[in-house]
C-alpha cells in the first residue's frame, strides 16, 4: 500500500517526542516521513534532515514556507499530515494553518493554550473534514482498549467510583537544583506551557483516560494544586475531586514531584458487579475484580479479549509490546481515517478529546483560583 | 514473667474481631483471658465462656456488674485490663465507666461518637494515668514502623505529597442485594456507627497511617462524600483533600463500594529526596523510590532496619508473619506500658490518636455537609 | 473445650522453632504447655521454664525423667502430647521412647536420620494408634490447600509438569565469614543434621509440598548436589530431577546460597487444561493459568474456595495472615486427631509424610553419590 | 544517514517473526527492505511484496535467483545484508549461500542443523569477515545488557548457581487438540524442526541468556526430557542440568506444555555478594538480591545503569519499551558492524553464539538418548 506524505514541525535533534512520533509512525508502516519544520534553529533543522534522509528541499525555515511550498507540488507528491510536536504554546497556531490549507494534522496534547481555541480547531475540522488526530498515547494500549470494550459491554453493572493517578518525579530533581536538565523547563513558564503544568502535561491524560474507557464525561470538578515551591509559577502538583453524576464520584491525583516515580499513569474503575485496574508501566496487564471471581489479569493476544483489543497487538502472547506500539497503532488508526479506510471509534484521539481536555485544565485552574469551588466542565 | 488479667467486653461467637484481639494477646503471651461480657445476650455470653474455658463466674450480664464484682476482688485476682470490642456506639461508655473504676483498656475504633466524649476520655486517662491502648491495628506492622523511623530519621528530605488510600467492596454486595450477611449492617444505620460509614471505619485507618508514619498534624480537611445509592443514610465512599502546611498537601482516598477490592490500604510519602510506599496487603514490603538509585524492597527479619521494625517481627527472613501478629505487637506494647516496663512510643496507638481520628471523621462530615469546603481540624 | 495439656522438647530460649511451635499451639488454642526439656542445659532449660511461667516441677533434665514422672501422674494431669523441636539428629530417639510410652508427638522435619528409623515410627504409630504430627508447616496455607483440592477435583486435567523451588540464601553469609551467626551451623555437620543439609532441610519441604498438593508419588529422582566451597561436607545446593510416571516429569531445585533469597519456596503444577502456581512469601495469591482464560487469583475467605481452604483462614479478606497461623492450622488439626473428632486428610503431615521424606533425603544423596545417575524412591 | 540494503527470505504474508524483523529494522531505523523470496509460493511472495510495496523486480522465486540477480546489480544498488527468517531446516544453506556471495547475514535461531553446520558458517564469517548476526532477541532488552554489566563488574562476587526458565504453553492446546492452529506444527516433526522441539526452539534462548549476561560457558549438560503425550516424535519439555566447573552449577527449565505460560524465560545468577533476577515478560525490571541490603529494582533510563544499557532504551524512564525495541537495538548493532563502525561486543549476537546454541541442542538430546548422562560441551 502507498505510504502517506508526512511532515513534521518540530522534533528536530534531541527531541524525544518528534522520535517517538517517527518511530510509531515506522513501525505501523503508513507512512513516510518526506520533510517539515524541525527546529527553530534552521541550521539544527538542516542538519536533523540529512541525519534523518530527509531531502533538504524540504526541510523549511518555517511553517508558513511549509504550506507554501508543499500547496506548489502536485497532490500526489504533496505532504497529506503533519504532525506538530512543539511545545505547547505553538500547537494551535501551526495546527490551524494546516488544517485551513487542507493538511491533515497529528497533534501532540495540550492540543491548544485556551478552551475557544481548543473549540476553534474543533469547528475547523468539522468543515474542513480533514483527520486531526492528537496524541494521547495511552490510548493506544490493547488492555486500555479491552478496558474500554469491557465497559462498554456492561460488565461493570453501574459504575460507582473512578480513580485515576498520573505521578511523576522528573521535576522534583530540576526544582532541587541536583539536575542540570533544562530541556523541559519551559513546561515551568505560562507563556510556553499554559495555564498549568502538571495539570496540562499529565493530568489530562488521566483525564482523558477517564474518559477514553468510560465512556462518561466529567461535569463537575473542585481542584486543590499545589506549586510546592517558592517562586514556581505554575502546579507541580494537585488533586481534582470529580463529579458524573450526583452518585456517581471520582478523583484525580496528579503529581510531578513524587520523587521516583516515573511514569505512574493508573486508572481504576469499580461496578457494581465488577472493577477494572490498569497501570501505563506494566500496559499489558489489565485486571478484573470482583467480590465474588477470583481476580482475572487479561494479557493482550488471548480469544478472550475483544477485536479491537487484539488488533492492537502483533506479537504472541507473552511478547510485551509497548509505548511505540501504542502510539503506532493511534498512527495506524490515523491512516485508515486518511485514507478513508473504515475504523473502529477509539482509534485515534480526536479534535473533540482535544476541545474536552482544555475544559478540565482551564476548569481545574479556575477551582484553585477560586478557592477550591466546584466549577462545571459545560 | 505472669499475666497481665484481661476482661473483654464483646467478642462473642461469631464476632471476629473480638477472635482476633484474643489471638493476639496469645500470640504476644502477655495476657490471660479471665472474664467479661462477651454478648448483650446473657446465654450466648455463658455459651462463649463454656468454649473458651473461662470460667463463668467471670461471665457477666453487664458491663456494671463487671466493675463491680471486679472491684470486690483481691488486686492479685482483680481483671487488669478490658477490651472493648463492642459495636461502635458502645465504645466510649464503657471505656470511660472502666477507665473511671480503675481498669487499663484496650479499645477497637473509633473511640467514640463525638469530639466530645474523645476530649472527655483524653482527660480521664490523663488524670487515671492508666494505660489506654487503641487498637489502629495496621500500626502494628514491622515496615510500617520502618517507614516511620525512616520518616523520623529525615531520610525522605522535604516531604511534598502524601497520598494515602484505604478501598474495600465488601459492602457492595450488601447494598446490591446479593450477600445475604448482615452482621456488619449496624455500620449502615447512624445510631449504632456514628455520623459516617465509609471515613469513620476505615477512613480514619488511613488518617491514622499517616500521622503514625509522618509524624505530622492533618491542620484542613475538604471532603467529597457519596451515599451511592438511594436510601443510604451514610457515606460509603469519599475522597477528603489534605492540608499539612502551605506548601504540602495530600488525599485520602476511601471506598466501602470498590467491589473486589479487599482491604487495600495503601500511604505514599513523597519527599524531596526519596520516597516511600507500603500496602497493607502485602505488609512486609516497603517500597523506597528515588530519582537517582534504583527502587529498594525493604523487608522484615533484616539488618538494615531500625531496631522498632526488628523487635515487631519474630520470623527469620521471608516468613511471612500478617495481621495477627500486627495486633500482638500493639498488645505487647499495651503490656509493657501496663507493666510499667519502658517502651517506644508508636508501640501502641494511644487515646490521643482516638481523639485526632474523632476530630478527622467529624470535620470530614462537616466539610461535606457545608458543600465541600476547608475545615480545620483543630 | 479443655486444652490439651502439651510438653516440648528443645526449643528454649533462642530457639526460633520452638517459639514458633509455641505460638501456634496458642493461636489454635487448643493446647496449654505444661512442661518440657527446653534446653541441654538443664540451668537455661529452667530459666527458660520460668520466663514462661511453666511450673519448674515438669521442667525436667531429660527425656526419660519426663517420661517417668508424667507417666507416674494422673492421667487427667499428664502431658498428653509432646513436640519435638530439637536438631534434626535427636527427632528419632525421643519421638520413638515418646511413642512407645503413649505420648503424642508434635515432631519437626526431618523426622528421622535413616529410611529405617522412618520406617520403625512409622510402625510404632501404626501400633500405638497414637497421633503424631510432622509439622511440615507450609501444608498449613490456605491456598495450599486449596491448590491441593483443586487438583484433586481434577481442575488440571492430566499433569504434565512439575516444578518446584526452595531457595534460601542464609548461609551464604556464613560460608563466606561475613556473619556471625552460628547458632545455625549444626547443620553443616553430618553428626548433627544427618547426610544432607540443602535437601534434609529445605528440599524435602519442596518434595513434600509436591505430593502434598498433587497426591503424587515421586517414583524416581536423579540429582546434581554442590556443596560449593571447599571444606563444607554436606551439599548447600541442587537440583534433583524427578520422575512420576514415564510421561510426567519434574524439577526440584534447591539451595542455601542464593544470596538474597529469603524463603523461597514455590510450587508450579501444570496440567492439560490448567495450571497452578504458588508461592510461600506471598502465601494468600494462588495463581491458576489456562491457555483460554484470563489468568486467576485465589485468595482466601472467599466463597469461591473450597472448604478446607476456607476453615484455615478466620479474617475476612485481605487480612493477610502468615505462618503461624500456617503452622496453628496444622496444630489444630493435630488436636482434632489426638481429640478423636473428626479431621479433613491433610490437616496435618502424618508420620507416612516423613517416611516419604527421608526416602527422597537419601535417594537424592545416593544419586549423587553414585555419579547422578536414577535412584527409585521405593 | 544513508539505509542499509536489506533483503529476506521467508517471513511473507501471515508470518510473525518476518514481521517482527522488518519492524525492529524500521524502528532503529537503519534499512531499508528491498526485496527478497518472501514465501516458497511465488505468488504469495509477489502479493506480500506488493502490499510492503517493494518492488516486483526484487521478489525472488529462489534464493540462487535472488543472489544471482543481486550480484548482477551495482554495488551500491546491491543488496547488502540479507535476513533469513524461514523455518529451522534452511536457515544454514541459505546463509551458507548468502555469505558465499558476499551479502551479509541476519539469521533466525537455531542458526543451523547440526554442529557441523554451524561450525561450517563460523569459519565462513572467519574467512569472509561478513557480518552475521544472529536473532537471540532477548539479548537487545535493555535489562539484560545492564545484567551482562553488572556481572562483567564484579558486583556478584563468585558466581554460586545459576537458574534459567523458558516455560511456555501453546503447543499444549494443539496436541491436545483444542486449537485448529496449525502454522507451528512444523515445529514437532524432525525434518523440519531438527533434533529438539523444546530445546531447539525455546531451550536455547535460555542456554544463550546465560553465557550472554554472565559470560561463562556451560562444560557439561545433563539432560532428562519428555515428548509428553504418545507419538510426539520431539521433545516439548525437559530440564537440563548444567556444570560450569566443580563448584557452580545450574539448571536450564524448558517446556512447551506448561498451559498458561506466555513466554515465561526468566534467569537468575547468585553470586557470594549479590544475585540478579531478570523475566522477559517484564523486561524493564532487573532485581538486585542481597543478603545485607534492600533488594534494588533497576529500570532503564537512569543515571544508575551502564552505557550499554542506557544506549538501548529510547524513552524516558516509565515509558515501556518492549520486544520489537530489543530486536531493534539488535539491528541497531548489526548496521553498525555493516557500517564499519565501533559496537560494543553484544550488541548482536555471533555466529559463536549460534555455534554454542547447537552445541547445546545437540549434547542436550544426546544426553537425554544415552539415558540421562553427563555430556561436555566441547
Amino acid at each position: 500500500m502507498k505510504k502517506i506524505r508526512m511532515g513534521m514541525i518540530g522534533g528536530g535533534i534531541g527531541a524525544f517526542i518528534g522520535d517517538a512520533h517517527r518511530r510509531a509512525s515506522r513501525i505501523c508502516n503508513d507512512f513516510e516521513l518526506v520533510g517539515g519544520v524541525f527546529d527553530v534553529d534552521y541550521e539544527r533543522s538542516k542538519e536533523f534532515a540529512v541525519q534523518e534522509g530527509i531531502s533538504l528541499d524540504r526541510c523549511y525555515k518555517s511553517v508558513d514556507d511549509l504550506i507554501k511550498a508543499e500547496l506548489a507540488m502536485p497532490a500526489d507528491k504533496r505532504m497529506e499530515v503533519v504532525a506538530v510536536v512543539t511545545p505547547n504554546a505553538l500547537h494551535y497556531p501551526f495546527a490551524k494553518s494546516l488544517l485551513q490549507n487542507g493538511f491533515h494534522v497529528v497533534c501532540e496534547k495540550p492540543m491548544t493554550m485556551t478552551v475557544e481555541e481548543a473549540l476553534e480547531l474543533e469547528e475547523l475540522v468539522k468543515k474542513t473534514k480533514l483527520t486531526f488526530s492528537l496524541t494521547h498515547t495511552y490510548t493506544g494500549y490493547p488492555m486500555v482498549r479491552q478496558m474500554r470494550d469491557l465497559i462498554a459491554k456492561g460488565t461493570l453493572g453501574t459504575i460507582q467510583r473512578i480513580d485515576a493517578q498520573y505521578y511523576q518525579g522528573w521535576i522534583n530533581s530540576i526544582i532541587h537544583g541536583t539536575d542540570s536538565r533544562i530541556k523541559g523547563v519551559w513546561r515551568l513558564e505560562p507563556e510556553h506551557a499554559g495555564v498549568s503544568s502538571c495539570m496540562g502535561d499529565i493530568g489530562v491524560h488521566a483525564f482523558n483516560l477517564i474518559e477514553y474507557t468510560t465512556g462518561l464525561e466529567v461535569k463537575e470538578v473542585l481542584s486543590d494544586l499545589n506549586s510546592v515551591k517558592e517562586g514556581i509559577k505554575l502546579d507541580l502538583d494537585g488533586t481534582v475531586l470529580l463529579r458524573f453524576s450526583d452518585k456517581l464520584k471520582g478523583v484525580i491525583r496528579s503529581s510531578q514531584v513524587c520523587g521516583g516515580e516515573e511514569n505512574g499513569l493508573t486508572i481504576a474503575v469499580y461496578g457494581s458487579k465488577a472493577s477494572l485496574k490498569w497501570g501505563q508501566e506494566n500496559p499489558n496487564y489489565l485486571y478484573m475484580l470482583s467480590d465474588s471471581e477470583p481476580t482475572r489479569i487479561f494479557k493482550p493476544a488471548h480469544g478472550y479479549n475483544d477485536k479491537f483489543a487484539e488488533m492492537s497487538h502483533t506479537m504472541p502472547a507473552g511478547h510485551p509490546e509497548g509505548i511505540y506500539e501504542a502510539l503506532a497503532n493511534i498512527y495506524r488508526g490515523t491512516a485508515k481515517s486518511i485514507r478513508g479506510q473504515a475504523y473502529i471509534p477509539g482509534e485515534f484521539p480526536t479534535v473533540h478529546d482535544g476541545v474536552r481536555g482544555m475544559k478540565f485544565i482551564h476548569s481545574v485552574v479556575q477551582s484553585n483560583k477560586m478557592g477550591n469551588v466546584w466549577v462545571k466542565i459545560s
